[in-house]
């Protein structure tokens, strides 16, 4: 049932409130915290994925990793804040014999104050109620309203009180984390006061309707969205000559997976021109035929299709069906794309890929440079061959480049990056990752403060031992310690 | 004379042809054309100094410190970028036993490629054609369009010419400055295809215009706001017995600076009652009238005046004038205040501040709570008072916390922040310090990369020799060396 305007006010102000706690709170405590939400998820394993599974269609064997994955984000963000270089401390100890004196100046991130979550709809745990929006604002010391997905309510529902109970018992203030449903409940979000800052997982058209809010509101707030992305791939010739039809079935497996309903499947393949590439791939086409996630996404995942079926030049590998959703190979040549790039380059979220042909590296170059901002940019090339402009095209169009690989996976670690220039992200961000974190953070600096005055992290003795920049060069905690 | 719309097509269109080779330049080679521009104005300060003050009306010795800050200002941006840290690089090496496996990753942050940024009236130099704003987005390798200001129209020219020739003298790309006038193109750089994100310093109602014309896009950009500020002060009973006298003369000081003309100017400031303070600081106001920046901002600032004179309770300290411009004290009661908090909290951007008389710590925590976001906060207290709350309440609404000082002087350094909540700022950023740098980046990661398609930054030796995060440990580069 959706939350009443009154339960959205109620939960924004329990945050609210919880918001100063949460502040002063220490980052070991958040670390446990964190790892209280992970252990009771885990041991609620066998009753979430049967809920999950139910709810979205996706396979048990997917589900679980993504459970695993999720239980492991949250306790890596509890590493991510004992380590405390996430602060961003820096001390400048004051110079008064400078011309000018210089005071004594102290920075670092502190919690930006209460955010709001909006569940993804394809990733029921990972990009979820206790995702890595989540999973990152808690550990930033934000407290966290979660707008849960229609396309898997029961099991936002329960994960929600796992989430909070685990808080409760682990000695989390009241109002570290709320659960709201429907979508008035996320308009409400967005717009209310005590928000801060949103973190958002999902469409095109639904993420900007809600960006637009964001930053249309009398006092402006963060939106960091991921939204659509095509995720381009290039083939070189060398590379479809010597590993072809290992491409082929790699492809094959990328778009496939989770019935193609990843943000970052793989929807424009460039390859060279007469390989037969898509015939190869269509041979490792699904023959079952797969339910989507809701409604909706069927929906729109028809209508694109047939958008891009109805194309100049567009061949069909695979057999569509009327009732079902049957994984679809699409070939076309580079010359349509190139005349017609943005009807070509839209998202169509499901089990499809384009695959696109070139005779000339030239005409790759021309359509990366007309695609958008993508979350992923992949190259398949060979030893020997000069890929480096090509490599440094795709760079600027995406946040994460990847070389003889496929996109869908996305590890959490320090160095990921999930988030590009737009319509990809709506900010310079990334939502995957130790450094998605920043987004929950605002930065303060302290003058002339007494010793006592501050937070621990920028006392003299740094007490917790966090690496800082100290007048202006960067010192490990063992080092600043003088050993 | 206003560019036109061709000229401002020209200069972006010329930023983003040089994007991706300031992309590709080297670091050093970027803080070598930083240097070269501090070394031209500085060569330049006997032709500039006399345009500024004739065009501004501000001292000359502010003016001369100003432009010595400025140079300054563009040689520390070139250390910041030689260290490397501000890259945030990272590496994860790939891990074929984890479970899932995980690949190599290498994340850092490249230039989000060509920037607008809007000059301020009020500091024709450190944040204008050659200021913070342009300083940390070439730092970054992102190429800047200037939009002058109309209040110094031929110092911006001037500056403008000759930050345009050291560069090119030094060997950067042509397109890497640019620089047009008038209010039609600066509302045509906000909307240009070609520019990336903003940075602005400049009125709220002129800044939210700007924001809302940017995050309006088909494709919205970072737009790096610094608005208007209230900075309240704080003193207490016992700093004022202490030391009264100094506090009414430092006041004084700190709003009279630049005749009331900064952002950082102390506009509201909570005194015990009874202390007479806001006589002992109306002692110390300066006699001669002043004549302040523009026509618009003595409108402002006298339609401010009324506003604040006319409020119930509001006393004035000081001989207002007809024609000219005079400092002013005002002063009233915070029973007043908390009555009408925004009618009391407008910044009023000239030589005024209010003195607000508390009898209880409560009703300025109250007092506190109601005002927006400000740049800075500062406290006047005295050894051994409990101010521990009072801190912790102020550094909730500023970007910047005070201690026995005043707000006026922003030192250019490692741990500086300008910047704070809404209406402050629009982003949890700086404008100034190293990490303004931060504005004008964006992150990439590359997976499985070879070696040499990887930025050097990011390559298994690190031969730039920059700290890096590396398996999750944050490594200096001497020691991932072998030292």
């Amino acid at each position: 049932m959706p939350s009443s305007p009154f339960e959205v006010g109620e939960a924004t102000a329990a945050a609210a409130l919880a918001a100063p706690v949460l502040r002063r709170s220490a980052a070991a405590d958040r670390a446990r915290w964190l790892a209280a939400v992970a252990d009771a998820l885990d041991a609620a394993a066998s009753e979430l994925l049967p809920l999950a599974e139910a709810e979205t269609h996706l396979d048990a064997a997917r589900l679980a990793g993504e459970l695993a994955r999720t239980t492991r984000q949250l306790r890596f963000f509890g590493e991510v804040i004992r380590d405390g270089g996430y602060l961003e401390a820096a001390v400048d100890h004051a110079r008064p014999d400078a011309a000018p004196p210089t005071p004594d100046l102290r920075r670092m991130l502190v919690p930006i104050g209460p955010v709001a979550v909006f569940s993804a709809s394809n990733f029921p745990f990972a990009f979820s109620v206790a995702g890595g929006d989540t999973a990152s604002a808690l550990a930033a010391g934000s407290p966290v309203v979660v707008k849960g997905h229609s396309a898997h309510a029961r099991l936002s529902q329960r994960t929600a009180e796992l989430v909070h109970d685990a808080l409760a018992a682990a000695g989390a203030p009241a109002g570290t984390f709320g659960h709201v449903t429907g979508r008035e409940a996320g308009v409400a979000l967005v717009t209310d006061r005590h928000i801060a800052a949103v973190g958002f997982t999902g469409s095109l058209a639904g993420g900007r309707a809600l960006f637009d809010l964001a930053v249309g509101r009398p006092d402006p707030i963060p939106f960091y969205g991921e939204l659509g992305s095509v995720n381009p791939v290039v083939i070189t010739a060398e590379a479809l000559r010597t590993r072809g039809e290992g491409l082929a079935a790699g492809l094959a497996g990328s778009f496939q997976l989770g019935a193609g309903q990843y943000c970052t499947k793989p929807g424009i393949v460039f390859v060279p021109r007469g390989g037969g590439f898509a015939e190869r791939v269509a041979r490792h086409l699904a023959s079952a035929s797969a339910t989507l996630l809701s409604e909706t996404i069927t929906t729109g995942f028809r209508d694109g299709l047939d958008t891009l079926v109805s194309l100049p030049g567009m061949a069909v590998h695979g057999t569509p069906e009327r009732e079902g959703i049957r994984p679809l190979v699409l070939a076309t040549r580079i010359e349509h794309v190139l005349e017609n790039p943005s009807a070509h380059l839209v998202e169509c979220f499901g089990p499809v890929t384009v695959v696109v042909e070139y005779t000339s590296p030239d005409e790759v170059l021309a359509a990366i440079r007309a695609i958008g901002g993508s979350l992923t940019a992949t190259l398949h090339g060979a030893p020997g061959e000069d890929l480096a402009t090509i490599a440094d095209e795709l760079s600027m169009i995406a946040g994460r480049v990847l070389f003889d690989g496929w996109p869908t996976g996305v590890a959490v670690g320090w160095a990921q990056q999930h988030g590009g220039p737009w319509p990809s992200s709506t900010a310079p961000h990334t939502s995957v990752g130790a450094s998605a974190i920043r987004r929950f953070l605002r930065p303060v600096a302290w003058q002339s403060a007494p010793d006592e005055l501050l937070p621990p992290e920028l006392r003299e003795d740094n007490p917790l031992g966090i690496p800082r920049r100290v007048d202006g060069t960067l010192v490990l905690a063992a080092r600043e310690g003088g050993a």
